[in-house]
């Protein structure tokens, strides 16, 4: 494990984790390492959790995006939380966050390092970095995502580092930290394609701001999507088939433009779906990088890729990490401000792919709130890539908890992604394309093409009869909610057939 | 006249309005110069609409925003719109846009000329544009405004340009036409201040692209905004103050960081709040440049101002028309791609001041949608700014209608901009800083600072309801809209006082 210090002045600040957790105390601020559960701090934040048990005490808890290894839940049920963003995904976080236990403040992720930075939030009294190593002049080598690492180390008073020793020295020279330059002279990011080196192999910062350095073994969690299914291929199939029209109207080529596909199952499951399409060459420009992109350079499909974190799940993470090197150099992990940062989406054309919980009629998406109250995750880089791609697609199964909830509703019930930013829609069902359409022509699409056969005659009953009230964006405002109201107080979002006339 | 038309070979091409607009046929998409009321193409449209009441024909009209003179009403009336983007603001538009009547895409500012570079939208049959002048090689000196006309003109299978000899030819050199490169190889934008010039003082079309030149003097009509009232005094006394603070915080200088201003009367009525601020050296990096603008210059507190139009009130622009050649060393006019970019507007760091019809408990904001159907004008840049600004301002009146409706609600009946977007709410009542908190916390500082009294216990009264109810952003679904529905039913938000009890 030594060895993988190579700055020996540094030698002496391996300590235990219990004792390198000391320098976190009630109150503080701290920024940890981790993304979408791949390269979070892993033994600092346990010994925190064990320490709240005897101890309590609270933190802002800040980082990449969710971490894995279940240290949302620990941290969560230690009371640890008083303050938690700007993402998260776990089951026990999120009851504390609903439950008003943890403020949570859900952010676009190329945002919190911006907001750091110009101390609107902060200070970061302690950053905690997940690391292969540290370089001979004292630079951090990240492992398996840098998220906002980066900043976090470079803008906190004190900095711990974990050394993993089961992430593959290998990843080194996989990473590319880039910092904006200060305003008022900020100069543009040099980013210009996937494949643009701009920045340093390692996190710069002064050996002496390394308080601690703890070492550690413990492997990344297992990403938890589930394979395609039906519904999922059927997405996927639909999203082809309209890429392959683009390419016949000239409005693309078979080369597409850079891809980035939002986190979880589904998202997962379309990227799969190129593997069998008639396009090569491709590039991704995503955050998470899940098993489908490995599937895509293995399948000769995809030649570059560029991200913040690497998920993915147990097989795949010990074929991929067996294999690194030869990965290497088609891949960039950045910092997550510039792998989601709106001058570089905008700039190379993205194809965003996410996923929403439910979509009305005319288009506005809500990828966060589950009865507009109940926040599921989060809103992550959903809004950096939806609001700034070239194309932004947004892909759900059609109904959800066996057909109780339609997932394209009159109204949703909270809106993370609206109309302006949203421009294909796609379910099992069919793809709607709603670009260049005023309100009254996306909803016809929508209705046409993407509603479940249970759900079609009601939802276009609603919209004949909001029309017939008329305005730009037709709605019948005391009913708009009526599905997710019945959806409240009985669980299923229509009457049972038998009483559907009052539907 | 014709000593504005340098290249001679143009002379020739010299037409009347009418034979100018034979052009323009049935079913055509047409661009046309304007953008908030100023430098708008003017001699054409109206021919347009005088030749629909003998001939009746429909077009697709693209222009940068709103036009004058009336001229969206005539077009309207006059039935020629079928399809209308991305941004208008007239009253007889508006009308049949909300009577379904013409097909409106409410777009992102910044997106149109993106949407046509990628044939997603067009092809532009035809460009209508106003000019001071034609130079030597055939390149169009736009007017008040550059709007999207540099991409329309460029784009377009024929041009017609409206040499209008009542703007001054001093406008020449104030403009800076820099079109993105072509993806797959884009470079980086090269503006890095307000100050930065980095293209051509006139729209660059082959001489052979211009189809008809027309001749005109008809002036741009006059900015409606209303004078500064005590309301929007006070708003801009709050956001004066909050200022300051960041500035006691260390978190500004008293240079600020650009700014933005929305249209309407509140944007332009917080502008001159900063003439008597202590703010000083201030910069704009904006769209419309209002009459404020130029008080500011001519109070010595700012250096520099970008915009994409400039529309003033009568006497202004007597007065700034007559002495542009000493303002323009301190003003460019830029492409509304370039001027609303979000890659510009996140590296400048701009803090973005712009209106709200209405804002709920959480900070979600509705800029253009009464009662959640009926259209107002668009959301215009809004959204370029809001997203991509350092700090995004939202302002309103706490009351409209003279009381009879609350803007801080439940819930928006219409969502633009999402809590994500909005840092700073302030009405007259007072200044809700929104930044870094959980909605729960956003909505107590709302409620707190800046509902009217009439409506602050029932807007607590739900909060404590929702509470009670709990989930990350509390909301009583079946009850988020019943303010919205009692005005639709009676006018009015709440029912009047002795009835109250059961608001
Ligand atoms: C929206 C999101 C939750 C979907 O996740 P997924 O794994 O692809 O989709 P699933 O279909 O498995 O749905 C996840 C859950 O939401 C539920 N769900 C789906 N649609 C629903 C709806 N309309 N109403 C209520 N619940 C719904 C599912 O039933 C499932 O619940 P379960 O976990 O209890 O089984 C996820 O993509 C997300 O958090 N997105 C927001 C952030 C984001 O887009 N990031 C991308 C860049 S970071
Ligand atoms: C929101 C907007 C309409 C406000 O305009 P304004 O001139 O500053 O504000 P006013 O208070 O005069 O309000 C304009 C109208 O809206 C009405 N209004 C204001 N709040 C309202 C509310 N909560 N509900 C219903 N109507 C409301 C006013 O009564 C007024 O109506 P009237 O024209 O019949 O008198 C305007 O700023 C806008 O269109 N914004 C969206 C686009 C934008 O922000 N662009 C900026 C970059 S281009």
């Amino acid at each position: 494990a030594h060895d993988r210090i190579r700055l020996s002045s540094l030698l002496d600040k391996v300590v235990s984790a219990e004792e390198a957790a000391s320098h976190i105390k009630d109150g503080m601020m701290v920024g940890m390492s981790g993304f979408t559960r791949a390269g979070e701090a892993k033994a600092v934040p346990m010994a925190l959790a064990a320490r709240a048990k005897t101890e309590p005490f609270k933190i802002t808890l800040v980082t990449g995006a969710s971490l894995g290894n279940d240290l949302d839940k620990q941290l969560a049920e230690a009371h640890v939380l008083a303050r938690r963003l700007p993402f998260q995904s776990d089951p026990a976080l999120r009851k504390a966050i609903n439950a008003g236990e943890v403020m949570f403040i859900d952010q676009h992720l190329s945002e919190t390092v911006e907001h750091l930075r110009t101390h609107q939030l902060g200070p970061i009294n302690v950053a905690v970095v997940e690391a292969v190593g540290i370089t001979a002049q004292g630079g951090i080598i990240p492992t398996t995502s840098v998220g906002n690492s980066a900043s976090f180390a470079i803008l906190a008073e004190k900095v711990i580092v974990e050394i993993n020793t089961s992430q593959p020295m290998g990843l080194e020279g996989l990473h590319d930290i880039y910092i904006p330059t200060r305003r008022p002279f900020r100069e543009p990011i040099p980013v210009v394609g996937a494949e643009s080196r701009v920045g340093l192999p390692f996190i710069p910062v002064p050996p002496e701001k390394i308080a601690a350095i703890v070492i550690t073994s413990k492997l990344d969690s297992a990403s938890n999507v589930l394979p395609p299914d039906a519904e999922t291929a059927a997405i996927a199939g639909h999203l082809m088939e309209f890429l392959g029209h683009e390419v016949k109207k000239g409005r693309l080529t078979e080369r597409l433009q850079p891809l980035q596909a939002g986190i979880g199952t589904i998202a997962n499951a379309v990227m799969h779906g190129f593997i069998e399409s008639p396009f090569y060459d491709l590039t991704m420009y995503s955050e998470v990088l899940q098993d489908s992109t490995f599937d895509l350079f293995d399948a000769g499909k995809l030649n570059f890729a560029s991200g913040s974190s690497i998920t993915l799940s147990k097989p795949k993470y010990e074929q991929v990490m067996a294999d690194i090197t030869r990965y290497k150099p088609r891949l960039i992990l950045r910092p997550q401000e510039i792998s989601n940062h709106p001058e570089i989406i905008r700039r190379l054309g993205i194809i965003a792919i996410n996923t929403a919980l439910e979509f009305d009629i005319y288009g506005n998406v809500n990828s966060t709130h589950v009865g507009g109250t109940q926040m599921m995750n989060g809103i992550g880089g959903s809004g950096d890539f939806a609001r700034n791609g070239y194309l932004s697609v947004f892909v759900t199964k059609s109904i959800a908890k066996d057909g109780a909830l339609s997932s394209v509703v009159p109204m949703v019930s909270h809106v993370d992604h609206t109309e302006h930013d949203v421009d294909i829609v796609v379910t099992e069902v069919g793809l709607a394309d709603l670009r260049e359409l005023a309100p009254r022509e996306r909803a016809r699409v929508i209705i046409d093409n993407c509603v479940h056969p249970l759900y079609r005659d009601a939802l276009d009953d609603y919209f004949q009869r909001a029309l017939a009230r008329g305005g730009h964006t037709p709605h019948l405002i005391e009913e708009a909610f009526s599905w997710h109201v019945r959806a409240r107080e009985t669980g299923r979002m229509l009457a049972p057939p038998h009483l559907a006339a009052s539907a």
